[in-house]
């Protein structure tokens, strides 16, 4: 089902808002940017790293390309599951990558594909310096 | 037809966006909100006042109430028209009210309502304290 | 810490998304009206009622009034606790009133106001007609 | 300046709304979906065809595919021009492609680039079933 997926790639699950929905009766395709987003901030989390420290801390992940493909509509109310993984680490930016699935509940076995995207990210200092992405910028795994 | 608005009220028009819908066929209740702020904005900059350049001086306008009556659905593609003016200038806040209208273009003198809002607005400086509101703080009119 | 609210208030938790966020550094004002609206969905699921089957079924909720106070800024990351419970029945709406609080995990019982709220919704059947508030329309209670 | 675009190439201005930013204090990078699907209704309308009759007919367009590469960021308050062209026919789809600049006014000749994007569209009929892309889907020109 998750064939072909990193054994480390991250779980997260969210359920479509009623305000996601556009007039063809499914979420709209620009939903689907903060959701990765926000499976993003999990997947660090998880891995022991918080955005929000970092932040703090003065460096900041900026989205230097997003790539989206849709391959069925999510609905109102659904529970997503977004799988995320590091795909390809460059010298000064990050491609993560991400599947999203229609699944019954959190906890089911069974899932269907909706979408797969890909975000590139750099990484600034406080000065809008682009800065070299380090080796443990995402932690060192669950 | 726009009867009781006072004669100085702006004027600014713009169409609902296909992301603004929901699968009730109709623009979703939460897309006034940013609808409101825009015509906020242009009412200010008609005025002589850029909210860019106000931020910029330190200076911030946080709302602290949203009030909005929806009387009818606005559809994609429609063009609103949303009155602004000043209601009430209170010492520390103040209150915008807004209504909105469908109409057939922006040239159009006949127009439907839509929308009642008020939004209460709090005048905070660089360190987030709170600001009396100087009587010129939207400019002297159009 | 809650006192004032009625015993049967739903409650709801969910995280701000920096996609919420604005330049001021907070969640933007607009950003609580799906929260607001998702508490609405999970409060009505607890009581037993899916609000995705009520309009399978051809009943919609409109949102006739929506009126926010905001008291505190809510920040990217922070968990978000909302307390949901039916304030008035009318004929032919219904007011529901949410207090939104910070809080530092779903399980704290420590809570810090953010924002109240209300809105008043009324019943659509299938061709758009008003319909009368029937008495069970959101279930027995949890 | 604009040079390697198409000469019927459409254009279409905006402002960054308030709401379109978040903390970092530029336009959120999930801002430019909506702001890419106005520009595409603006040059359907430009070249006479009216995307909401379209639906009314039982025709709906849906992203298959969405690529943005971000170059500069977007700020608040800034006029964005967008230029909006068609890309590649394929049978079953179309690759529309946009470049979106900042601009000092709509009336600008002076353009620095923010972002290239394009979205690859399946024609839909009102059963959900793809359907053949006509010739002149999007009029004959401006």
């Amino acid at each position: 089902m998750t064939s072909g997926l990193p054994e480390d790639a991250g779980v997260h699950h969210l359920r479509v808002r009623y305000a996601e929905t556009d007039q063809m009766g499914v979420a709209h395709h620009s939903s689907y940017v903060p959701w990765i987003e926000e499976a993003r901030t999990e997947w660090m989390r998880a891995r022991g790293r918080s955005y929000r420290e970092m932040e703090d801390q003065g460096l900041a992940l900026t989205v230097v390309r997003l790539d989206i493909r849709y391959r069925e509509s999510a609905r109102y109310d659904e529970v997503i599951r977004i799988r995320t993984w590091m795909d390809v680490q460059h010298r000064a930016s990050v491609t993560l990558a991400y599947r999203l699935f229609r699944v019954d509940s959190p906890e089911a076995a069974s899932e269907q594909v909706l979408a797969e995207a890909e975000t590139r990210l750099a990484l600034l200092g406080r000065d809008g310096s682009l800065l070299r992405i380090p080796d443990d910028l995402f932690g060192s795994g669950v």
